[in-house]
């Protein structure tokens, strides 16, 4: 493993490199709010156990983290319903599109993983069920405040609000959930928690604060806190691994060797067990729907330090 | 990580634990010859990068390998093609069965990865190629014989025999590959040799000892020679990790958290980076096609010693 | 062909021998207000392109017909945009399940056809296009009494409500249909509109009668009003003939002959070219979601009057 | 029905019209036998009840029937096993391409029906069982001699020889099928059958004789000899309608409205029961692997004689 001293001037270089290519990816333009970012936004930080935290770039700015939320619905479900949780939804790599519904069908309503847009509003099913949605929506964002230590964390309302006029893709996925006995709440219910939690705004400081339990055995390494015990986070992060980016999360694994999560607001958030995690925002994506930029910064970075989970 | 001076007792008691649930797994039919073995054997060898060997129950017996066996050929593949390997096969997990035939008709003959058998198919496709079998065969055995640092493994011509004589499903395979053009050398022909690979017979002592350089930045660790440069090493890990276990790949990195790969003769090969290397050997197989006890006992030795590459 | 003054005796012996059958086949009970139907209800109605009307059983008693308004909504489709409706609809056999959502996804939102759940929601979106939901469900309860002479013919509102509740699996077509663009209207309002059709009360006498028209070349024989061309007609029929009991349609074809739809609950219009048209009625289902008993009396009927299209 | 002494001025004013078309289609080339055949070629032979036939253009000239084997290799078959033959194939249309395997995988190695290739390699199966394949052969040939009245048909071995050179996916096929204990024959063997039976070359003058007991109660009308009973020609017909066209079957009933059989040749056979029969021949092959012409021909000269079944 690299000296990490280096990280600095390394960040600086990928950084430096790779600003060009910002052009080259696509911005999301399905939910009309994403598709105004301006494309040439591109941050990196990471934060290591130590507590410290190393940014190039806007990595200040929040952006909407979209599906990287799912990483904190899943932690949050599995701490109320336990490996439960696995009676609803599968830990496969799916080898389709994150909004597919096929397998849907095939396999009788029950999502490969928690990762796909069915799966994951299995989990938001899952911590709404009992509560209003202004408690659930409550309750994650005093999840991910306490994560990274950010009391400013908040919902982006005209990004949810985007989102849900244009949702009808996960409107026939919960519909199909709720057809195949595989959700509690109503589906227009269960989607407006989902459509809020994928708004969140945080910047690349602030998600790889809020991802260091996951490096660091489930406990946070800053404020001590645990979060999950060790085998869970060895757990969430081997479904990252395996489903964290869709039907492309075989090629990041074979170029970064990290686990990590998407969104389609451009941001990846990666987790390196026992050193810490990378956050990058780039909102130009590719053709599988992950930032390009911030992929290839990952891949950069990641050999640089020698920091792939396959490294001997 | 669990101190190494106690692995012989963990090992020991893993064994006993588990032996008795040989019984619960069912052996290979569909290859009469395997359908010989005796179910109850059961064995357990760990080699690490300090070159020594642990095992424990029937490590020393040789077994068929089996798809392990295409680790070996996908190395000498990328060794004689490099990465334009990736032209012809995929690195994305299947989501289906090892040897199913949808997707390779959904994604015009390029198999979604090198280890479903019309993967292996098409690298041993490349291996063969320009080669008498026999000459393709000797240099397959040689490489495991110089991995392993044995002279004694060889091809049970039984075994092959058996495969080829019920392998309508891989010829079926192997046709589609060549009606798409994703074979270069006659079905029959290059089957020949993919059944004789398969049929390679070792102990998992033998095959703990051949994979270390996988753990080890490509370098055997105890001849020092370097068989695959370090990236290599990391990407053919990724393969195993995202692909290594067909559809239960996702369920064996969540429980498990290592690089493996499976054979259906009942073998299973781990690699834990910079740390050594599992070799598991237990006929009976679960739903997935996968050793039963050989996957508990890799979830246990991995927990045990805390190996997963999940851990912070 | 069998001549017609034998046909009430014929009718007579298979309602005798059939009636005992009702019990094997299962109503359907996804829809509550239909498992509240007696199963052992079982009405024919004939009905000549003379004018003659022949009846055994309950063919006087109004059910739902649920899909077979089907053809009535293609018709009105037809007639408002013509053969342009084929862009949004195929005009092939889905070989897949009534409600099924897998080749919606791989043929990017455009249903098989037009009597498969998706394709007749895209024909229900044709005709509401514009309207009040009233207007729409006025326009189509005038076309079937108009159709056949029966002016106390309404929509059932109590099925209509017990669908609109449990209808989540068409909830989840609409909606993906709209996020692909083929669907004009809001998805719970062309839902309102579809479950409302469905939801139309007529019985074996009244549905054969207003089927008449695609028996006697689009002309209505009775009224002589011309209800579409000749061409017309017998394209619906061809499409009946394809796609009128879903994956079951090629059985129905090789065991009956007719051009047909079935709905689920329980009753089936058959066409006989030139001659006249079938209905019948028992709610009991087979697996494939029609009526195990209508389905045997039209094969019995067919085989008896010698009415296969596919006679020489 | 409009008036035979019509039908030579139809066939002249069709074969005038469509004569340029033939520059449209695409002569099949994955056979290269049939690669060499002038794409100008196009005749249409027409075959009455009455005994007379009726011809314009090529229809005297033999060319490689190849799918249009499949009806005489299914009466066959019917013949050999009765009714039992659908224990081991379907008779729903595929929705999917010729050659597909995909729902031979998803339905365990039951193909969907006789006319998809892995349907008749079963069917081809059967009446291959316990002969030694010249014999088999021999049988066919002697059957559609019979039927047609024509001594001098014969398979061009030729094209059988090209076809086996390039026909791995029907080896494919094959050796799925026998995976799944659906094939009683060696695949070469049988495959050494299907691909002759496939190279039969007829005019259509003779292949329009050769069908007409399927438009007469399953009675030749011109010899008398009883080739089916009325229930199976009818049947056969059915299947025809259904799935005669592969995956444009619906589309087929809807334009031309009668039960037909395509040959990647460009050959089409088609059924007007009670009637006659209608053989096209034209090399340019459409979208969908069938005549691009022929099927023009036939939607043009069903127009104008009314026959489509589907008429009142």
């Amino acid at each position: 493993v690299v000296d990490p001293s280096q990280l600095g001037d390394i960040l600086a270089r990928i950084h430096r490199d790779l600003a060009p290519l910002t052009a080259k990816g696509k911005p999301a333009t399905y939910i009309p709010e994403l598709a105004k970012v301006d494309p040439s936004r591109f941050g990196i930080a990471v934060a290591l156990i130590d507590g410290t935290v190393h940014t190039v770039g806007d990595a200040a700015e929040p952006f909407s983290i979209q599906s990287i939320s799912k990483i904190f619905g899943l932690t949050l479900a599995l701490g109320r319903v336990g490996e439960g949780l696995w009676a609803r939804v599968g830990r496969e790599p799916s080898g389709s599109r994150f909004n597919s519904i096929v397998q849907l069908e095939q396999e009788h309503g029950r999502p490969r993983n928690p990762f796909i847009n069915a799966g994951a509003i299995v989990v938001t099913d899952v911590i709404a069920e009992g509560h209003e949605p202004r408690e659930t929506l409550g309750e994650l964002v005093t999840f991910v405040r306490f994560l990274s230590g950010a009391a400013d964390i908040v919902i982006d309302s005209a990004v949810a609000a985007s989102e849900k006029s244009t949702g009808h893709a996960n409107f026939a996925l919960a519909h199909f959930l709720k057809a195949h006995g595989n959700l509690t709440g109503a589906p227009e219910r269960v989607l407006g928690v989902y459509f809020h939690q994928c708004a969140l705004a945080m910047s690349c400081a602030q998600l790889a604060r809020a991802g260091l339990f996951l490096a660091s055995a489930g406990r946070n390494p800053v404020t001590r806190y645990t979060i999950v015990s060790p085998l869970r986070a060895r757990r969430i992060n081997a479904l990252m691994m395996s489903c964290g980016l869709y039907d492309a999360s075989g090629d990041f694994a074979f170029r970064v060797g990290l686990p990590a999560k998407s969104g389609v607001g451009g941001g990846i958030l990666a987790i390196v067990p026992g050193v810490g995690t990378i956050a990058v925002w780039s909102p130009g994506l590719d053709a599988t729907g992950s930032s390009l930029v911030g992929t290839l910064a990952l891949e950069q970075l990641a050999a640089a330090m020698n920091w792939s989970v396959f490294s001997g």
